[in-house]
């Protein structure tokens, strides 16, 4: 069956955005993308200064309330209706809670064909690529480099470190449907 | 019945992305956004280099064929999904086809609280205010100032001409229940 | 003479940004822009972090030390050699120190055919446009609306409260030689 | 002697701009950067839509106009300028002219203790990254990761083929009087 759904989970500064860019520009059908960043950008004041929404800290944690997983499930059960109807869509996600948080997506994908990919970045590499980005709070990538991976299962895994975007990106979609 | 879904319907630099940050920042829930321009920047190379896709011209028109038109559909299909499951939503659209375009997505938010919103902007304004962004191609508000109404029925209608965005939002955010 | 250098003093949020673009639109000759958010953008963590560099409050406070004041002269220096050397230039600036600002880069722009701009707009016009924006910290709009104007000499001024940037641009464009 | 400007050459994706923001964020002094993207996106519409200035062909081609030549000599004055004022500037620029190119930088910054770094990249890595950021035409990195080394001499030269930013910054670093 076709694959509706790729979902890449890997910590902040692994490489998902140049790998889902890629991947646009490789698989012979249409595809977008829609992650978990692009809700952040979108949330209103009252989810982003308050101890209801999200929150990043100074040395790169993460918190989340409960205003903030309200409006993600929300957001995740369009995401799932979009492909249902008919949009191939990459999720870019970082899985706070390595594999809780795989469940929580996968009951939203239920009947979805999902490709679940794990992007791995060796945690010293992805911080020195945080400074050469400039546009993330410094600690994110060490902090979540590899708790964002225990207890979850993939179809295919790519690891940055030494791997080229457009490498790794060939290499998934050589498991797309 | 609480407003589930605020669409804003306006030519391109009409002034709907500033209305939309204001009303994020002053009504009491939270309202996420995602329009119509959200999608456009999500789409691959084979639908926005080809003829399938959606294309813009020299001099502002914007031509839409029909792999834009399919994956629209799907899109939207997922939007109207996120306010049925409990996110509120902005969505900001330019109606290339007026009334025609309304009732299409009036199909997709069926069962959904709306609150139908007119961007209005005098046509030299929103082409000098094109010019000041700096960032779309010149034409294109001019072109699309006044075509985008026709046959268009709203509950609420800004104009945006002599109005602060931060007005226009309140005069809006008065009809959101 | 022939104008060398146009000089925009104003608040923040208030319409800098968007008159520059028109004047470039619009002048026959070419100019570029280099204002003192270029400078901010290109600081080293070392005088974003440190009390010694540039830090902005809460509340739309901007405090400026000696190694910033540095820097920021060598700037300047630089940028009138640009001037100097043929290159049209408009510079956008925030006058914190009004007056007192106005005569340290009247120094380094000697014997240059300088336009001083008076950018004005309304404190709370300018307090809505930035929340409409969304990228600026909420509350230097309304501080620096009047303050920045204290004691300047001006050529020009111009209102973005009831103007356009394009007619104010147009206003500005009538006195460059 | 103290070196007052560090020059990066490299082509199109190389990865000039992540090691600049290493530099910045390792290196003890404060170093600010102005390149030549810097210029190009300054430019008034008369120097980007017309033959005179600057023009992007469909595939990697870069056409150079008297116009910009004129306002680039400007523009490099005037970076000299404030690194003789006591600023430390890291220049990015591509020597589409390859050792001409230098030739006539190094005119510029006659008197100034300079770092000539050239950053290399393979020519079909620097293609996959093109396409995994996005942002560029599709043809630049592979048409000039040779060329705009071609006579070229340096102090220091760093491969990001295989080398990381961070890595490639602190190469140059220990370089840096």
């Amino acid at each position: 069956m076709a694959t509706q759904v790729i979902v890449l989970n890997g910590g902040s500064s692994s490489g998902k955005s140049g790998i889902t860019r890629c991947l646009k520009a490789i698989l012979p059908q249409p595809w977008i993308n829609l992650g978990v960043d692009d809700l952040v950008d979108r949330l209103p004041p009252s989810l982003t200064d308050s101890g209801s929404g999200i929150a990043f800290g100074q040395r790169g944690e993460v918190e989340i309330g409960a205003g903030f997983r309200e409006i993600e499930a929300a957001w995740t059960t369009g995401v799932a209706a979009m492909a249902r109807a008919g949009a191939r869509v990459i999720i870019d996600d970082v899985f706070l809670g390595g594999g809780a948080s795989q469940e929580r997506l996968r009951e939203h994908l239920q009947g979805l064909e999902v490709l679940w990919v794990g992007v791995h970045c060796a945690p010293d590499t992805a911080a020195g690529r945080e400074i050469a980005r400039g546009d993330r709070a410094i600690g994110m990538a060490a902090a979540q480099a590899e708790t964002v991976h225990k207890g979850v299962l993939y179809d295919v895994e790519v690891d940055t470190t030494r791997t080229e975007s457009l490498d790794c990106a060939r290499a998934i979609a050589a498991h797309v449907g």
